[in-house]
Formats: C-alpha cells, structure tokens, sequence
C-alpha cells in the first residue's frame, strides 16, 4: 500500500464525537501500519478551550476504545499523540482566522508538512458554507505552495435546492477536485467489492442486465430507534438521512456501466449517468412507489419497545418516517424493465445492509418436484455488513431417485480469510484523502443527482397529508404494506424473521 | 420416491464378488427405505453349488459389510433374506436354462411377481452374448406377461468391432428398451447434479458455451495401484478401462444440448450428439493430443511403491497404460474452438473425479495489483467424489487500500446439508431399472461413438510402438509430458501436490 505524502490534517469541530470515535482512532489505525508519512500532525480545532495535552488524553481514551488495530499496539499510541495538537477559537468569526493561520503555518514550519493541508468539517451542517469562505478568505484554499483539500460530512444539503446551493458555495471558493464529500458507505470493504465482484469475474458481468436479472433489492436495516438523536432525526427522516445518500450510492454501484479505468472522475461519471437514468417518482405516483413507516411501541422478548413518538426530542404529533421502502426503475440499455426496490429502517428485527440480485429463472423447467415443474431463482447475495461477504444461492439435486431440485447456499465470508485486518470506512477513506484518491468520494453532480430523485418524494409527503404513514411494531420488517410494492409472486428476502407477532400494523 | 412394481431381481453370478459388495447390499438399502415392492425376490445364480441358506448366510455378512443403511436397520436383515434364493447351473449350457425356467417360473408363482424379470449378467464379458442369447431360447426375452429386462456389466467391448458385435447379438434377443448397459459413474448423485446445476439454474446455462468458457478439464484419479486386478487390467488398460466409459460420459454430460425433458430417449439423444461431435483423433494425430504413462516403483514417506510391471499378474514387459490424458474438440456450435482435456490414472496423489469448468477471464482488466493488472479466471469445480459438492472459485477484493484482487472459493458440499443419505450408485441404478427408467443407462449408439473415438488411439498404440509410454514415479500426477497438452499459460487443477519429489520422469 502506498503512504501518504507529508501533510497536515486540520480537523474542525474536533472536540466532538465523531473526531473522537471515528477520526483519530482511524488515523492512529494508519499510523500503525506505517501508512502516515513522517512529516505528518493533526490539528484539532474547537471553541472549547482546551490544551494539547488535554486533546491527547482525550484522544487517548477514544484510540483505547475505538481504534481497530490496538491489540498488539498499545506502545505505539505515546509516541502517536505527540503528532496531536490543538487551537481554540470561533470558526465563524472570520477575523479569527488570522491567528488559526498563524498557529497552522507555524506547525507546517515545524512539521516541514509542506503546506499540505487536509481541512475535515466534522461540525455541525451550519458550518458547511461558513468555514470554506473563510480559509479562502486567508488564502488557505490556494494551493500554490502545497495541497489544500476540504472533506465535508453528510448530511449535504437538505433538499434538492440546499444541496445545490451549498455546492455552489463551496465551488466559490474551492475547486471540485479539491472537495471531499465523504459517505462512509464507500469506505467499506465489502461496498468496494461489488465493484471487484462485478468487474473481476468472467462470469457475474455477462448476467449483470435485464437479460438475465429478474430485480434487484437493497436492504439497510437497523435493530436499534433513533437513540439520543431524535431531535435531529425528526426534523431528517430515513429517506434523507439513508436513501438520498447510502442507499442511492449502493444503487449506482450495482447498476453502473463498467468504468474505462478505477480512477475519481472515470467512476463517479458512470456513477452520476445511474443516478440522472433513475425515472423520476412524480408527486402523484409518490403513494404508489413508495411506502413509509414509523415504529411503534412492542414488547419483545418481556422487553417493552419505546414508539418513535416517545423517543427524546421527537414531537409526539410527528410523521417522520423512520421507514421506507420503494420500487423504481433505471431507464437505461441495461437495466429497462428491472425493478428495483430498497428498503431502510430503523427498529427492524436485525440490523444488516445487503444487495440481492435476483437472476430470472430459467426459460424452460425440465425438473419435476412431484410432478410439479420446479422454478428456481438464483440470487447472488452481496452482504455489506454484518458477515461481510457473499452468498450465491443456487439449485442442486436432492439426493435420491429422481431429479428433485433444492435450493443451496455456496458462500464466502471474509472472516473466513485466516488473517483478515478489515479497515474502517474511515480509515481507508483518509487515507484515500491523503493520496489525493477521490474516487470513493461524492461529486458534487452526483449528489444533486440524488437530491433530484428525492425532492419529489419529500414533497409529495410535505404538500399532501393524506398519503399514509404506517405504524409497525418496533422488530418488524416494517408495514406489510412493503411487501406489496414487489411484484409478482417475490416477496423481500427476509434475512430473519419478524421479532413480535404479526397483524399490529395500523396506520398513523 | 416411487416404490418399484412387483418383480423378481435375477443374478448371473451371484456367488461372485459384485453381488457381495454391492448389488445385495444395494437392494437391502432399497428395502431399508421401503422402495421394494411386497411380491419381490432375489434368486441367485451360479456354477458354485450353494444352498439358498449358505447364499443368504454370505449376503448377511456382505450387507453387513457394505451395506449403506444398516447403522440403524440390523432387524430388517433377517427379514429381507427370506426374499434371497439360489439356484446352480451352468449359465454357458443352453439345456441347462429349462430347469433354470422352471425354478423361476415357479418362484414367480410363489411370491406372485408377475413374470417381471430384470436379469442382471454380473459374469465374466464372455458371458455377455451368451446368456441373453439362452434366455431368449426359452422365451424369457417375451413381455407378453410381465417386463424381461436385461442389465448388463462393463466391460461392454473391448474395441469398437467388438462393441458393434456384442451389440448386435444382443439386440437379437433383446430389444433396445429391454436393454440396460450400466455405467455406476452415472448411477452417482453428484453427476446426475451436473444435470441440475446446468439446467435448474438461470445463471450457468447462459454462460455455458464457446462465448464465455475458456477449456473444460475433467480429472479421474486413483490413489492405488492395480492391486489384485493385474491380469485384468494388463489386457485392458486405462483408455479402456475409464476413458471410453466413465470419462466420455461424464463429457457428454458437461456438454450436452438442454434435453426437451428429463427421460431415456431425450437425454440419451443428446449424449449421443455430443460423442457423435468430437473430433476424431486421428492415428497420426494421437501423439500429439494424448499422453500415456506406466506408474514405476517410488518411495512414499518411507513405504516403497510397486511399478505397476511388478505387480502381480502384469507382464514384466507390458506396455499397457496406467495414465491417460488427452485433449480433444467438440466440433459443435456450443463447443466449437474451447480445448476439453480429461485426464485418469492409478498411482496418482490423491483419489478424485471432478470437472473444471474454466471461465474466460474479464474481457478488460481494470484493476491494478501492484501495477500489473490482473487477469483472473473463475473456475467452476463440480466435484463428484469424494468430499462431493460445487465450488466457484472467484474474485474478491483484498481487504485494504487500493483494488488488489484475490481469488476466493465459494463453495457448497453435500455433507453441509444435514441428514442427508446419499445414496450408491448401484442402489440408484438398480431402482431405475426395476422402475423402467434408463434415463441413467448407457444406449447401444452412445457406446458405439465412445468406442468410435477411442478406437484410432488404440490402434494407433498397437501399432506403432514409437509412440512414448512414459513413466511417472507412483504418487505424482502422471508424466510432466502431460502438462504440455494444455495450451496457453494454464495447467490442470492439482488437487494435491505430488507425494514424492519431481524429477524422477522417465521413459519406458
């Protein structure tokens, strides 16, 4: 593997959860394989007053906690912390930056970080805009002397119209190459494999097309509520805060032309060319495509199961939709025809996030199963998490007389790889940053893309009332109602069974 | 399962080897899992004078030893012995087959098995035109009162003019429907899943063709030597003893056309066409596209390994072949242009039958691994025995930074299946031809085009002596001169390493 050039990595908002659970222990995880250069420190930024030394003891605890590569490091995380460094100030005051400057161009000195700067915006979605005016406004966008990049969290915009307007925002001030907007979704391992599975193998590419592809599913599921971020996720949804962005993303893996070559702009132009051939849900066909959900109270197991409107911060009036799952189509050569149909959702029976790929059946049925002809589907399972792997479920002949057909699982799992280091989302999607590799990073065009799709669907929901929320008990597979968007005799693959009994669904 | 119609199973040879270990042991399995019919019996027959109560005393002991369901069936086997009968007489006298008729007749009248007759010859080959030829002189070839059915051991022929002969005088007697030729390699679960695996599923057949298959490969070895049947085997040799039978077999089943339907006629029709379709090996060709080897004495972990011209029964001279490999063509629209290579010998590491199917690789390589880009073929590896199952070797992502490809296995075995009794060959076949189903038979005209291929190399190895017997020391894979048959960069699939070190190739 490649090590990254000397740089420095400047972290806004890093006195919050996600610096300290995701951000340093990924880089300590970097560190440890010898993947940092030498010339190399991070600097996190805060209003908080803080000093270095507490920033480190901090972050130490949070390396302990989090970081993937700990067992057999420990001694490594002294000399590690030594490369953290903190400055306290107000990110939106501009006159403050002046100092941050200083202080940032004095650790560059001492460093020798050759002016490389990586600004990471784990703030709040306020500050998206806000932050990058003001480095440009100090000349911290220019890179003349070393590299500058800018990598953003989701949630980007928040519709259609502010996620366009913040691209524009930020493309005052920044150049496209030089923007990282980070889905942690395609930082993992087994998301990145779709794309080996599919353009690596003589056999899965020549099958990959309405030709042999009957439809298509995908599944994120949660087992958990929304936890101590109902006041944010009221005011979100799953479809914003899943759909726009993972499950889309997921969709334009599966469903996208074969690239020239694996480089940023190659991928995500046939990335981008799967999200602008998705045909639009208009607002009036939104209640025909798409269904949506909010768990309510259960018991499970003797265990009573708060509703969504009794989380913490969640108004008790609300419609927020902690479910959806929808059928659409991607008009293209390749895909005309095929359904496909995603689902997401919070307090579901199990948490897993999988692609299935159901292959038609074959044309003519030779085998009779007491003397019924037998139809069988090959599907191809592409499991993101947990069990990362794959899963190919094909017809074999039951043992005995006669040519009885059953269905088996052949299957591959990472773990069953003796040895088998899988790096973080985010460790890997640093150090992509690092290498100056936007490959696994949105694109702006891409991201409108998205937002295109769903902006019909958000106000079809806000404009017209009457389209249905469905309760379902907390541990379901969400309201029945789901199954019936999949046509035909399918149902969803249901990767385990609902944990309360059925028949509660009721509407909202 | 359908149970078999009353009938009464009839064994020339009985006091042989065969009905000891298997064909007994195989109706006591089919008893076991209540497939027999309650009017049924066994009689025996053969020159040892033997009472019905000493030939039931030595099946018990053969059941006991071979028999695959007795684990949890030992009080079923006094009970099935009342249904075994011995009768002794020359099978060779023609005037011998009246008291023959009249023992049967009468057993057929005391168990009420409707005159339906199977009569199995499991006899020396000289036998073969013989009994048939006997029964038929006593009208028990006639199915104006019950079924008279006809099955009939390997070898069948010992060059196509004998085939073609042997044929012949059966179908004097005997019409082709009567006529069931086994081969227990189609009698086997997992070759008949072959048929499944291409048929049942809408993922394979689409790629099973000249388009996307690079070679086919097709591996049938043993472990042991000759043993006791050295003065068999010096007469026959490996091209007769696996190539014409087992191997082109299990050929015409990867190769076949889709049949319209599951049963003797179709099947058998399209197995023939594929036979019909390989391309001849010409005697002056046969060097070039076969390779034959003799196993020579080797040291294994400190056990000394006989030549195979030190066994027992084998002329110390003989040239007779214990390896065969060969690559040959199906002149077809499916097959045109993709190189078949089978290969079989005794004395090899490991004992396994298993096809390869080999994928072409990606038409484009998109992936880099330490800048070389990589060019992986997936193989589909249909394992017939032992360890029987499916196994897709594929590509997958290396865990990490970049897009390095690895190969991995997903696979699938019979044994992962839990309560699952496979049953032997024999017990399969011996069911089907008591139900009249000789689907898994072999047909007179399939033989006829095995031997038709095989025939130019036998006598292209008569006569002309210049063509090399190689030898290869016992416990590798055969001569390296084989491995030069495949083209390209490619080798066979090695189950196994050699046992003994390499460089001990010679000529003999």
């Amino acid at each position: 593997m490649r090590k990254a050039e000397k740089h420095l990595l400047v972290i806004f908002g890093a006195s919050g959860d996600l610096t300290y659970r995701k951000l340093v222990p990924s880089v300590f995880d970097l560190y440890t394989q010898n993947l940092l250069p030498v010339n190399f420190g991070v600097l996190g930024l805060g209003r908080s007053k803080l000093s270095s030394e507490a920033f480190r003891e901090k972050m130490k605890e949070g390396i302990k906690k989090f970081a993937g590569t700990t067992a057999n490091k420990e001694s490594m995380i002294d000399s590690f912390l030594e490369k953290l460094f903190y400055y306290s100030f107000d990110p939106e005051v501009k006159a403050e930056y002046e100092g941050f400057r200083d202080e940032l161009e004095a650790l560059n000195q001492k460093l020798d970080a050759g002016s490389n700067y990586i600004f990471y915006l784990a703030t709040p979605p306020s500050l998206y805009p806000v932050v990058p005016a003001n480095l440009a406004a100090y000349g911290l966008n220019r890179e003349d002397k070393g590299f500058k990049r800018l990598i953003i969290e989701k949630p980007f915009g928040y519709d259609l119209e502010s996620a366009r307007k913040l691209n524009r925002k930020l493309q005052c001030n920044f150049k496209e190459d030089q923007i990282y907007r980070i889905d942690h979704y395609l930082g993992k391992e087994t998301v990145q494999n779709m794309l080996v599975t599919r353009f690596a193998n003589g056999i899965f590419e020549p099958l990959w097309n309405r030709n042999y592809i009957h439809h298509v599913e995908i599944t994120s599921s949660e087992d958990i509520g929304v936890g101590s971020r109902g006041g944010y996720y009221d005011g979100s949804g799953a479809l914003r805060d899943m759909v726009q962005n993972h499950l889309l993303l997921l969709t334009s893996l599966v469903a996208m032309e074969p690239p020239a070559v694996i480089n940023a702009d190659a991928m995500r132009n046939e990335m981008v060319k799967v999200l602008q051939s998705i045909r639009p849900i208009k607002e009036e066909e939104v209640e025909k495509y798409v269904i949506r959900g909010q768990y309510t109270a259960s018991e499970i197991r003797g265990k009573m199961m708060k509703a969504y409107r009794e989380e913490q911060g969640v108004d008790p009036q609300s419609r927020t939709e902690t479910f959806v799952a929808m059928k659409f189509y991607i008009d293209n050569w390749r895909w005309a025809g095929v359904p496909f149909y995603i689902r997401t959702g919070k307090c579901l029976p199990t948490r897993v996030t999988e692609v299935v790929i159901h292959f038609n059946a074959t044309p003519h049925h030779i085998f009779a199963d007491n003397l019924q002809h037998v139809k069988t589907h090959n599907q191809l399972v592409l499991r993101i998490q947990p069990d990362e792997g794959i899963l190919l479920k094909s017809a074999m002949k039951v043992p005995g007389a006669g040519f009885n057909v059953q269905d088996v699982n052949m299957d591959f799992h990472y773990s069953d790889l003796s040895n088998t280091y899988l790096p973080s989302a985010y460790e890997r999607l640093l150090l992509d940053c690092m290498l100056g590799d936007a490959t696994l990073y949105s694109r702006g065009d891409a991201l409108e893309a998205a937002w295109q799709f769903v902006d019909p669907i958000l106000k079809a929901w806000q404009n017209n009332p009457a389209i249905k929320v469905y309760g379902y008990p907390a541990g379901t597979w969400g309201p029945v109602e789901s199954d019936e968007l999949i046509e035909g005799v399918e149902t969803w693959r249901y990767p385990c069974k609902n944990l309360v009994g059925d028949g509660e669904y009721c509407e909202l």
